[in-house]
């Protein structure tokens, strides 16, 4: 049992920014209660004192491809086709070398460490040793990750492509058990096919059989432009939505722990079989705005009572700080508000902060808030302005580091283990 | 005479990004040459080495109001209206306290000192004696600005509105004297009325007087959004359009060197002046994507041969840092594409760095290019990658600074005074 003493924000509900001075005690990995001064029989627990700093729950960065780390913040003026054959396709195909794989995913999980991100989805590439070596790296850091080897049987070019659902099969399988054999606590698989026009129907449906058998959740992109969901359904044109891609084959929530990133033109047949089945929605704002397929009606699934987190789709996103992406989903709600669409008021910094702890939080259990019972992940952070010169409030503070502060944790606790 | 070595990124023309290695041997201020290796009859000159380095051009910031530099990066998800009178009246209407003024602009130009923007355009107050110590906090400070004590005398509150274009006018003299009788160097006088719907024809007409009589240049902003131009119209029904606001009292260009802030929807014909006269356009990307008035058509105006910067136009942007502006002015213009106009495709990164540069720069002078005959200013950056682990090409490193670099300064150097 310890305590951890600083000024705690959180977010009981979307609409409300809760600010506290004082001590958290953690028993356990769990929080047992907030206090602004601890009681006489606590007196004697350790205390981390971090007087004065933002301490804010660990994020959970729903959606991100690891494997495009490298070139992270550039080819953002390139086009679609350009960036996948240019970029995407041959950068990943490098991580077939484990010497690569060990030496940039090490970069990666370094900078990912340094985030106020304390849980992750992440995409890998097909290469199932590269994959392990993530996992491996993760592991040991101490954060919280789903991460996927990727299944791609179709549509990409030769040199990155596994040569049929067998053989991907096998490699996926061996990827499970190798997870399984070293024993990982915190860098756990996920099913990972890239997205249905990456993958063929018999592959997708092995891949479902095989997240029921080994109880995996699973990861993918659904209806992020307009021509994908055409090309989708000149694929498999004996569905009537994109998500039946994934849902014939057991792959869309329900006992699948499911997370769709992008979900920008999701039908409201989509939508409505989302909601049911808890499919938790990856809005990637950056990406947004980066690759401008168009703008996710996130205002709408958070108050409509959709599962929604955000996710900085690095390489499509420029930055793994999710407090920038926090703007920048304030900023593309109102560009959409604006320009697409004014049925939903713009996100306000809360509810972006909301989503960015509670909402991704939520598909890690009971993450993302600091309650009693819940896992204790925080970030202590260092915060852009000098407050003895400039007088701000509560959500002022939050919202000048959502758009000003450097997103680096001095400190960081996952399930209690101070990992940073 | 002195040399300064690392690796130098400039722009000789918009679509040209040129990366050199070697020594800029800075004469006087100005840039005498560069080398790969020092000759011979240099040898002895003082060297700053920077090896490895990302060393760029100063940047100039074209628009900023830096009374609102207290609340930068916070109020982004509240209305116009609410946000002018909740935020920015209320807090430059404090800038009437001398300490007020003297704490909060020091926060600003300690700020502006750690970005790489060595030239900038500035917007202040009403008020003349806190428009002074902004001045004399800046000319310690070695930066070169344009400062405007703003002229307002209808459409704002009671409380911080100038009694009469009389009073208004004897407070601006008062200020231009003032500045000049204190002799600086690089924090000078810009005529600044806030814009057309705060100042009546009778000021107007009297503030034109006074930037020939005393040969300042002026700043204003222009044709922002759709209301603001029908207001305009309302309040000045002997116009056309907007810009005849200003040029019909000699401040839109030619002989009165002009910086105009946004030009979102300005006409054809307004275009046509703009360019005729040399007027600059301050292009804030970022204000656009936080006050969402709409998106300037910013690649249009720099491939058309107008003079075109970029601004941060805090408060309505949320940042200082001039390359942040750069990524959004490329992230908006690929918004404009997709979703407005598709007329000009999208500024590159080479181009936005290019407006943040040579193009914000020539108003200035002969500064933002690493060529002869240019001043020498410049900021030392540190790239935000390890380059022993990630490998980059020049336009890369570039970008990548732009979407992930923190935007601080190592050194700088104005007119080759190093003054960081």
């Amino acid at each position: 049992m310890f305590a951890v003493k600083g000024t705690f924000f959180d977010t009981p509900s979307p609409d409300a920014l809760r600010m506290r001075e004082g001590y958290l005690v953690v028993d356990n990995g769990r929080i047992r209660c907030f206090c602004e001064t601890l009681p006489l029989e606590l007196r004697c627990i350790e205390v981390l004192d971090y007087t004065g700093k933002m301490i804010v729950p660990g994020m959970s960065d729903l959606h991100l491809h690891a494997s495009q780390y490298r070139y992270t913040g550039t080819a953002m003026d390139v086009a679609l086709i350009d960036w996948l054959s240019n970029y995407a396709y041959p950068e990943e195909a490098r991580y077939a070398d484990p010497d690569y794989a060990a030496r940039l995913y090490g970069a990666f999980t370094q900078d990912l460490l340094h985030t106020s991100t304390t849980r992750s989805c992440i995409f890998a590439t097909i290469h199932t040793d590269a994959t392990l070596i993530l996992q491996d790296l993760l592991e040991q850091s101490g954060m919280v990750a789903y991460v996927g080897k990727l299944n791609i049987d179709r549509n990409s070019p030769d040199y990155y492509r596994e040569a049929s659902p067998e053989a991907g099969m096998a490699e996926t399988i061996r990827w499970i058990l190798t997870s399984r054999s070293r024993g990982y606590q915190y860098a756990l698989p996920m099913i990972t096919p890239r997205f249905t026009p990456s993958v063929t129907d018999e592959y997708m449906r092995r891949l479902g059989e095989a997240a029921a058998e080994y109880g995996l959740p699973m990861q993918s992109h659904i209806s992020e432009n307009t021509d994908e969901i055409a090309w989708v359904k000149a694929l498999c044109p004996d569905t009537s939505y994109y998500y039946e891609t994934y849902s014939r084959y057991g792959l869309f929530g329900g006992t699948t722990p499911t997370v769709m990133a992008h979900c920008i033109y999701s039908s409201p047949e989509e939508c409505r079989v989302m909601k049911e089945q808890n499919v938790f929605i990856a809005h990637c704002p950056t990406s947004n705005e980066n690759v401008i397929a168009g703008i996710a009606p996130a205002a709408m699934y958070l108050r409509e009572g959709y599962h929604v987190g955000l996710g900085s789709d690095i390489a499509g996103g420029h930055t793994l700080n999710l407090f920038a992406v926090m703007a920048a989903a304030v900023q593309m709600s109102k560009l959409r508000w604006k320009f697409l669409s004014s049925d939903y008021a713009p996100l306000s910094i809360i509810e972006a902060f909301y989503m960015a702890t509670v909402g991704g939080g939520r598909f890690f259990g009971k993450v993302g808030l600091f309650e009693p019972g819940y896992e204790f992940d925080a970030a202590v952070l260092n915060e852009p302005v000098n407050h003895s010169v400039i007088d701000l409030r509560p959500e002022e503070r939050l919202e000048i580091y959502a758009y000003r502060g450097d997103g680096k944790a001095e400190a960081k606790f996952v399930s209690g283990r101070k990992i940073l």
